[in-house]
Formats: structure tokens, sequence, C-alpha cells
């Protein structure tokens, strides 16, 4: 599931609507099978070191009013993405579901947002092609990108050549939504740092990290959109670069570090596509709460909860992930990336990331 | 309060310090006075055309103990702020409220972080210093800019001209924390249209409507950031250029217009430095859902209750706000910008927007 051209794409949306058509031509009941989409169906990949799904798949029939309305609005949607493909043009999820309000059939009309949504991932999957490649664009925009890298963007308007540090304000360069129009050039990077929180971004870049370590700081912004992950995951495949991820110490953090890393139960057909397994976890640790007495809040029942199910969650069973998790339930205590401003502004990169980064052997 | 050197903010920051030093060298107890900070103390100024506090003014005085904390923890983070002015740093709300972790006086230090924010915020008041000029970052990053417009801007790493259609990717230009590093060079706009969601701001960028329309498109990404709004101001006032704001029809979406046009009540200090009361409100409008048939949902209880209170409102009591509010409680319906879809993907660059920018004799 790579970068196909939108002919390809076209292609492979209209090969879907045939099979419908030939399984009316035999006589039969068409129907979609997909496979579950729950936690109990994803399993770890040896050779792709990500979690996929497993082999348990739901069928979509039209031998169901319900069911023959879903296969209805594929259609209508296959043609819609079919069209826009053949125009080179895209459009939003959410304009999706409102154009569908101009379709001829109501029975085709989505009731909504979630409906639309669910009918292109199923489509990515049973198709095998990225919702980018569809030419849907999210609503989330993608962060920004800061460090020792030229890139050639293709963009509607021609090309762009951008070098992260030296064409752009201290803003960075802002990913554009569909990253695989990136053609990446020369770097001098030694590695990738993916950082939670737009403050300690600013602090990195401020303190001049990126230029004295060769780091490309990329930034998360929260849980990472798709274009972010991607472009992530193509800087480590293309670039051969070591890829590190910094976020705040607290269950929803760690879960923003598995989502780079493992992907994501609700996009493991994305897997390949968009994890990078050999991302690392910098920090913060439930044992850096300890080791550097940082300021802490205490965890709330949800954190809780949210702990004790990652320690259920197969992407955190790890010897390494039980221990920490298991820390942290003893200390009862969360912290911020920023608490490490309590031992200064320059705390952070000169002592906390080097020392974090030779432990794990990436400095 | 306009773009001072870090010299002058450092100097003003100790010129209040020096005014409690006078307090207790008098025999005074110090206090420090500031306006009331609520929606029945701010009024409109006929001048500025902006809503700023009105007479009301509470006291900080050291003669409780609750007081006297108060002052002190002003006093530790003046000696911070004026620090890090000299050594030309910056840092971010956040790092300021671990940092006070570090300070040797226990009782300086900040409970939470609602009190640092506080603080700045009563700082920026007393000293007439921006926080950008006090070096304080935010958290939230600006929003980005697309249009014929060539600017200059100051990073620590010396200078960089970017035009903000030649020079930057499809995700446009990433306005920095503190917008007055910028220098506007050329420009061959006609307008500004802030945009409030992402995926509109998207469509008029694949449109071209920034190029047909020579119009500069800066994304608000919701509510917007200090930045967001300053170079808003900076782009109508030093460049003369009209600004319009295209939303959602609700009366969250109402809110970003107001704090683009008229400032907010937490900081009617800096609506003189933030707003930008010529902002023309181009829609989506209660009258456009009626007109142009669009997707609606139905008012929440909580929607009904906000346009309640914006007719109470001193910035929303004109007659067209009036008219369109009164319109939409009648007709329980609200819309997205993204409903324009309904009628295709081009209808919003084609026909609503000249349409509605030639009613407003912007085009």
């Amino acid at each position: 599931m790579s970068t196909d051209t939108p002919h390809d794409a076209r292609e492979q949306l209209i090969e879907l609507a045939a099979e419908f058509y030939d399984q009316f031509a035999e006589g039969d009941i068409p129907e979609m099978t997909l496979p579950t989409r729950t936690k109990s169906n994803i399993e770890y990949d040896e050779d792709s070191q990500v979690w996929v799904y497993g082999d348990r798949t739901s069928t979509r029939s039209a031998n169901s009013v319900r069911g023959a309305r879903k296969l209805l609005k594929a259609i209508y949607t296959i043609e819609f993405l079919a069209d826009q493909l053949g125009e080179d043009r895209s459009s939003t999820l959410r304009e999706l579901y409102y154009l569908s309000e101009s379709w001829d059939n109501e029975e085709a009309q989505f009731n909504d947002q979630d409906e639309s949504n669910q009918l292109i991932e199923d489509l990515e999957i049973v198709s095998e092609v990225t919702r980018e490649d569809f030419h849907m664009r999210p609503e989330e925009s993608g962060a920004t990108i800061m460090g020792p890298l030229e890139l050639r963007e293709q963009t509607r308007r021609g090309e762009r050549v951008i070098h992260c540090q030296e064409d752009v304000g201290e803003g960075g360069y802002q990913i554009p939504n569909n990253p695989d129009t990136i053609e990446f050039l020369e770097n001098d990077a030694d590695f990738v740092l993916c950082v939670e929180t737009g403050g300690m971004r600013d602090r990195l870049v401020e303190n001049g990290f990126d230029e004295e370590y060769n780091v490309i700081v990329v930034h998360l912004k929260g849980q990472p959109a798709r274009a972010t992950r991607r472009i992530t995951k193509r800087l480590h495949d293309e670039l051969d670069l070591p890829v590190t991820v910094f976020t705040d110490c607290d269950p929803w953090s760690y879960r923003i570090y598995g989502s780079v890393a493992y992907g994501s139960i609700k996009s493991a057909h994305l897997s390949e596509y968009l994890a990078t397994p050999q991302a690392q976890f910098v920090g913060i640790q439930p044992e850096d709460i300890v080791e550097y007495d940082l300021p802490t809040d205490p965890l709330s029942d949800s954190d809780v909860n949210a702990l004790e199910n990652e320690l259920e969650d197969p992407r955190f069973q790890t010897d390494y992930w039980e221990e920490q998790i298991e820390l942290q339930l003893e200390i009862g205590k969360k912290a911020e990336q920023q608490a490490l401003a309590s031992r200064g502004l320059d705390f952070v990169t000169e002592t906390y990331l080097p020392e974090r980064l030779e432990a794990m052997d990436v400095l």
C-alpha cells in the first residue's frame, strides 16, 4: 500500500465496483468482506514488526436492507472518488459527507459523518489504496519540521525546494496533507526527534538543539495526524535515520508513542504505511520522575484506568513498558515534558536529552 | 503598547519593581492597581473602535498575607523576566510555572498554572508591555498564511525572506510565535480572508482562490492564537488591506469573529495590539442557511444559551448581529462552512464568496 498514482488508485476503485457488477451478473448477492476491527483481532506481524488485523472477518452483504444500503453508499462514494481522481482534485472527509446531500438517490446519502468516515476506511482496506491516494484530505493539519533537511514538494502550483532550517521561519516547515508529494533531497541529519508539545518543540529550536545534534525535530502536536506519522516513517525508511519520540509522562502520551511506533487499532490496515516500529521512546519515563525529582500531578482515576488498559494492550506487552507502567501506578504520579524546566531552561537540551539519547545508543 | 525592544520591556519591568521599592521606602504598604476584568467593566472606546476596560479597578495590596504573597510572586517573576530579556532568551507560560519550583523562596512558587498565567496578564496591564515583548511564548502555535505577500522574518538564526505563495509548500507559511519579528516587503494583495477551519482553508487554496482574487488567506485554526490575531491586525494597519472573516454558522464561531474584530474580555488590555475593528464578517450567516438551503444541525441547549448571551454582549449589539442571531434562534439551526459542499466543491469559490464579498463591497 504505497504511493500509487491517481490513475492506479482510480483503477483499483473501479475494479471494486466491477466486482459488485460481476456478483450481480452471476446472480450472487453482492457483498464486501472486511477484517473485523476490534482489539482482539489485531496481531503482531513478525515480518513487518507492526500490528495488523488478524483472520477474523465481517461481511457486508446486500441480503438485508441495511446491508444493501451500505453497498449503495459504497458505490456512490466510489463514483465520486473516481471522478475526483479523474479531475485531479481532492476533498475533505467532511466535504464528502455534505456532498452526499447532492446525490440523486436519497438512500445513498450519509446520515452522519461517522458513517462516511467509516466507509472511506472500509474502502482503504478492500482496495488497498490509502485515503491520501483517494485524494481525501484530513481536517487535521499536519505539524511542522525543523532540521538539516532539504526537500522538494510537488504542489499544484509547481515544485518547491525548501531547506527545513534555512528557508523557513522559526515556525518551521509545514507538513502538507499528503507528504508523499515530498521528495527528500540533501540531509545532514543523525536522527529524528518527534516531540509532543509545541512548548517543548519551541524550547528545542530556541536552544539550537537541531543544529547542535543534527536532528530533525518533528512536532507531533498531540496525537499526530496521519501526515505527521507518514513523514516520520519515510524519514526512517528512506534516510535510514533512527526515530525517537519525546512526550509527556502519562498514559495518553504513551498512546501517542504507540501510534507512531505500532499504529492504531482503528488504522491497523495502514500500519505498514504509517507506523515506524523502530521508533524508540525517549521519555519522559516514570523512572525519570523519580530520578530527576520532577514536579508532578497525581494520577486521576481515568489515568489509572488508561494505564491498566495499556498493560493489557498487545502493543505495550514488553518488559520495558510493564516495568514503567507498574512503577507509575505505584508512585501514582504523572509529569509533563516542560516539568524539566524546574531544573532550568537548558536542562532538557544540556542534560536530559543527551543523557537519555546516549543511554539509548542514539548519540 | 507596541513593538518595544527587549531593552525597553526590561526597563518597564524594573520600573515596576522600583515602584514597590519606593512604596516600602516611604513607609507605605506596597500595592498594585489593576482594572477589574469582568464583562461589566469593558466599554467601547470610540477613538480606537475596540472594547477596553472601564474605570473600575481592584487593588492587590500587601496588607494581607494573601496580597503580600501575590506581590512576592510578582517580584520573583519580574526578576525572572528581566533576566530572560537581558540574555535575549524566551520561555513558555508553562515553563514559567515549573521554573518557579526552583525559586529559593517557597512562598513565591506558583500553586497552579492559572496563577502564573494570570500574573503575566497583570504584568502586561500594569507595565503596558505585551507578553510577546516579555519573550513569553504561548503554548498554542500560530496558524498559517497563503497569499501574494513577501515578508522578512527575523529569526534567531538570521533573516529569512519568504514569499507566502512561491517559497512555501501547500501547507503555507507558518506564523511564528511573535509575529512582530516580521517585516512586510512586497505584496500584491487586495484583501485578507481569515478562515476558521482547515478543511475550508485547504479548499480555498486548492481552488486557487488566493491567486484568482489576490487574497491573503489566514487560517484561524478555530479560536485564533494571539500571533494570528496580531498578524491580521498588522496586515490591515500596515498594508491598508480590508480584513474579512469566514467561519461556521454557530455562536462559537461568532466569538471567533468577535475576538478578531473586537478583542476579548480576558485581553481587553491588548485590544489595540490584537483587534482589527474594521474586520467584516463574511459568513456563514444564519440568513445563508435559508437562502442557500444549507445542510444544518439543530441548535443544542448550549448553542441557544450562547446565542442569548451574545445578544447581551456589547460586542454584538448592532442591528446586523441582532437580526442574524434572532433569525438563528427562530430557525433553530446551525451550519458548518463545509456545508457549502452540498452545492459542489466549487460553489464556495465560484458563487458564495464572490457574491458575499461583492455585497460587502470588498470585491
